[in-house]
Formats: C-alpha cells, sequence, structure tokens
C-alpha cells in the first residue's frame, strides 16, 4: 500500500493539520513508458499557501479530496522508458505520496554525484533559479547598488544575498531572529543585516542600513516590512515581488501604505516573479549555479525534516519561520 | 512693472489662495544673448502640488518666497539672440510672471500657424507626450487588449484613451461626472466609461466593462479607484502609474489594497512614469502626436481660464476636476 497525503480541507486563515487528510492507496499498474518511482524527498514552500485556496492565480488550486503536489526528488524504482534506469533519480512537480507510477514528461534527471539530492529542489532546483531569475531579469542588478531581501534567511531569500554579493552589491538582509541574522552575516556575507521583530523603526533602520538608499528589493514576504523598504527607495528603484508570506493566511484583503505616491516619486518599478516564467533560461541558470556551488562561490542551509508523515507539519512550521534556508522532507 | 505670483506658504492638505502671494518688480536689463519674453499661455498640472510639499521628489520643491513656474508659451517682445526674432513664440518651463528676461537653454519656438499656441502646453505638448510615451513605454500596447484610463477625461487622460483607440485596443474611461464621461465617448471615441462618484461597486463596474480583464491600467489617481483596478488585471498586466492626483492633498500616508499579492499572482508591473525620463524620444513623438492632430486621429479639449491673475484659481480648480481636458491660463 502507498501512502498518500490528501488536501482535505481550504484553510480559513492559518492552515492546520486539520487540512491535511492521511489515505492510502494501491499500487498502480507500470505501463509502457512509465516509470514507478520512490519519493526520496519532498520540497514544502510558501506558495502552497496560494494553491490551497480557491482564488484565481498562476496555477489553478489544489482541488478538494485530491493529494497534494509540490517539487520532489525520487528514485526510480522500476522502469518502462529507456531513457530511464532503475536506481536513478528525478526531479519534478509530483504528488504527495511515498510511491508512484509517473509519466516522464515534466522530470529531470538529476545526479547524487554532483550534489546531495536536496539540493536539486533548493540552491540548484526552483529556489536558485528562482533567486537567480528575479535578481537578474526584474532587479537588472549593477555594481555597487543596495539591495534589501526580506525573508533573507527562507530558502530562496539566503540565495538572493549571495547572488547580490558574487555580483557586487551592498546587500542587506531583513529576518525574524537574531539567530537568523547572525547566520546571513557569518555564513552567507551579508553586508548588514535587520531583525525586523526587535526592530520599533523599521523605516529608520533601513535607513542606516542602507545610507546610499535601496536600489533593488527583492520581497519575499510583503506587509509592514515592504512598507517600510518604500520609504527608502532610490530613484529608479526595482521591487521584485517574489511572495507575500506576511499576508497568505489574512481572512481579509490587506491593506498597506499606498505604493503609487513612491513609484510616482522615484519612476521606481514593482513587478511580481514566477520562475515558471523564466523556463527558457531554465538549463543555462542551473548550469551557472551549479558551478558557483563547486566554486564555493554559494553555499547553502536546509532544514531537512525526516519522515512522509511530518510533510504537513513541515509545511505549516515554514510557514511560521521555523526554518532556516529551504526546507525539504525526507521521506 | 511687472506681476509676478511667488508660493507664500505650503500647503497642509488642500491649497487654497492663502498659499500664493502677488507682487510686482522692476524690468530688467536685456543681456547679450537673452530674450525679453511676454506670457501668453501659462499650464496648470497635478505635478504641481509635489513641487509644493517639501518632501524629496524627483524635481526639487518649490521654494517659499519664489515665483512659482510651470509650462508657458511666451511672446518674443525684445531679442538679443540672434536665433529668435521679436514676435516669435516659445515654449518652456517658466516662473509665473507676465514678462521676463530669459536665456534661451530649455526654450524651444512653437509655430501658431501649425497648431494654436496653448496646444503646445497640451497636446503636443508634455500632455501629449506624457501619455504618448507613458502608454507605450511603460504599458507595452498590443491590438485588442483592454486599457482602462483614470482621470479619464483630465488632460493626459483624454489623450491616452485616444492613442489606445489609434493601437486598437479596447479603451474604457473612468471621470467623475456624467458630462464628462458622455465627452470620454462622442469626443474621444472611448469603448466604455464608469462615472466614479455614481458608482457603488468599481471592482464590479471594471469588470463589466472589461470582461476580457484589464492588460493595461494608466493611472492618474491612485487611490480607491486604482485599488478596484488591481481586482480585475490579467496575467501579464502593466500599470503606468503616472499620477496619483486622489492622494496629493493628503496630511497622513496614504493607504490602500496591498499591491503586492495581485503582482505575484498576475506576474504584473506597476512602473512610475515621469516624462522628463524621456526626452531623447520627444522629437520624433511630438512629430507623430502633431500628424495624428492634422489627421484629425486625436482631438483634445482644453479649459480656458482668461487673466494671469486667475492662475492660482485655475490651478485650485484643476485639483478639484473642474477642468475638462488641459487646463491653462490665457494671460
Amino acid at each position: 500500500m502507498i501512502d498518500t497525503i490528501l488536501f482535505k480541507s481550504r484553510p480559513v486563515g492559518e492552515p492546520t493539520l486539520d487540512n491535511f487528510e492521511f489515505t492510502q492507496e494501491e499500487t498502480a499498474e507500470l505501463k509502457d513508458g512509465q516509470l514507478r518511482v520512490k519519493a526520496a524527498y519532498i520540497s514544502v514552500d510558501p506558495y502552497l499557501r496560494g494553491r490551497m485556496s480557491a482564488a484565481k492565480s498562476y496555477i489553478p488550486p489544489f482541488e478538494v479530496g485530491k493529494p497534494l503536489l509540490s517539487g520532489m526528488v525520487a528514485e526510480v524504482i522500476e522502469s518502462k522508458n529507456e531513457g530511464f534506469k532503475k536506481g536513478e533519480f528525478v526531479s519534478g512537480m509530483l504528488p504527495w505520496k511515498t510511491e508512484q507510477v509517473v509519466a516522464t514528461e515534466g522530470l529531470q534527471k538529476v545526479d547524487p554525484n554532483l550534489a546531495p539530492l536536496s539540493a536539486y529542489l533548493g540552491i540548484i532546483g526552483m529556489t536558485g533559479l528562482t533567486a537567480y531569475l528575479g535578481l537578474h531579469e526584474i532587479g537588472k542588478p549593477k555594481e555597487g547598488e543596495t539591495l534589501v531581501v526580506s525573508g533573507a534567511a527562507g530558502a530562496v531569500g539566503s540565495v538572493v544575498g549571495q547572488i547580490g554579493k558574487i555580483l557586487g552589491l551592498r546587500v542587506i538582509g531583513i529576518a525574524g531572529s537574531d539567530e537568523k541574522t547572525a547566520m546571513l552575516k557569518s555564513k552567507f556575507g551579508f553586508d548588514a543585516t535587520i531583525n525586523y521583530k526587535t526592530t520599533e523603526n523599521m523605516q529608520q533602520a533601513i535607513a542606516e542600513a542602507a545610507p546610499n538608499g535601496v536600489d533593488i528589493y527583492f520581497d519575499n514576504v510583503g506587509g509592514p516590512i515592504s512598507d517600510a523598504v518604500l520609504f527608502n527607495i532610490n530613484r529608479f528603484a526595482r521591487m521584485i515581488i517574489c511572495g507575500a508570506i506576511s499576508v497568505y493566511n489574512n481572512t481579509e484583503i490587506p491593506t498597506g501604505v499606498a505604493v503609487q505616491p513612491f513609484l510616482v516619486k522615484n519612476s521606481a518599478l514593482m513587478q511580481g516573479f514566477i520562475v515558471s516564467n523564466y523556463a527558457a533560461k531554465f538549463p543555462e541558470v542551473a548550469k551557472q549555479l551549479a558551478n558557483w556551488l563547486q566554486q564555493e562561490k554559494l553555499t547553502y542551509t536546509e532544514t531537512v525534516v525526516e519522515g512522509f508523515k511530518n510533510t504537513p507539519q513541515a509545511f505549516l512550521d515554514m510557514m511560521n519561520g521555523k526554518n532556516k534556508g529551504k526546507m525539504v522532507v525526507k521521506v
């Protein structure tokens, strides 16, 4: 029997374990061209909260009663496809099941000798691609500019900051604990950090950390932190809106400082970023990220939760900022 | 003696006549290379409200005790510059004086035989350039798309809508009276209009006027109207933030619906637009606008106030939406 996690009900506000349901199913028959794979690592990410809402978005909402799905690395345990052998590993967007029969469309082979398997969900996977492409495609960084990153100790944020340093930017990270901000400096090389939970006046703290103003803002959180950044942007600032985790659980429409006057005054830009819009650039960028990783110009932190049954709790913990870096479940 | 209007005090909230002061000064001596010019038309525009605040912006604030300045068309009445003859007309950013001695830097000659003098402040001047360049450079319009224009009966808005129609867009105009919305349809060819003052549910009204969603939003107003547009944007929508007249008089920091979740969901873009950033394109675009005007593909409305002494009141009336199209003072 195969363990599966179903999406039981749509959360109102903060998701809870009650929104998930464990079930079991029979193994399916393997047809020509297909693979039978066994889950190795499952990725839990903020964007999944969006798919739990019924609202129209860039990807369809999860269906109640069906399995959830996210990024997964899985081992091929049986193959009826010439391109894939038993014992090889693949990554792709797959349902939360311990084992399943899959078509090979949308799957990439991954090599456990080049990098640890979980890195294919993180720094050289969607996380790294998001960081690199968001920063380059919208941020258009120029050496010497100042970059502010919110959610800086998260999976994407910690990579954004490191790429910023590789490109010669002044990098300021905002995170939610002294332990996290210490790590941003010691491990990821951020120039300055702000613990938003212990800072009374964020607007002033950003001004102090960015004496030349903010040219690029990589926004993972939205809400009051992003409002405070607005007061410090420079002319022609670029704001990459990659996520708004601070408001994902809101039951009312979130409000905040009106951005329009800041945009007009500064000829500034805000643009929503979704990595899948840039799929054509994935191979080239993944190669660059892998090179930097090998050259030790990039490093990463991950929070690994053991056990398939802990996947829902891992998701909830990630939403509450209990992760450092990429949160993955080792099945 | 020359009449001058000084900036007497910074308005708090809505400006009043008390913020302006009339004075007189002696005529100055004309030096080599200079012109003596007599004001013909003075432009009053929303952006002047921004310069009345002390806050840092893309142009320095007006200085209290000094003359205000804005776009002006003036007649050369004496010349010590070979390039300009008595009786010719020039346009440029000039202090609010009935007569003055000026250097020729930043002045353009204008031809009263090609178009009425006031048009050089409007449809073939800064107004038309703003409409054309904002729509093209940020809006990147594609035939068949849907364009929403706020402040549609204003100087810039009415030109934006007409250019939208020339480019084959569906054009929806938002304005503040039935007289204005009627004019948008009959005179400027808008496809649909909304009177925001008599519409209870703006979000729904926009949805009905834009059955295929909103691809481009040319925003002159900010505030609740712009919030309502957000709920109707399409994937990859472009929002040109050209002005935020609805909040210019606010004494507190304006708030509204948080835009970030809408931008992420729709991979949408918001960008502040200031026409002076695109100065290199002015000659080419002005030529295009003049051609369209001659071909009667473009038309315009202006509200002409007579008398230099009425300039402050004309500005206040324009801020309150009492103008239709471009507001100018005939000196």
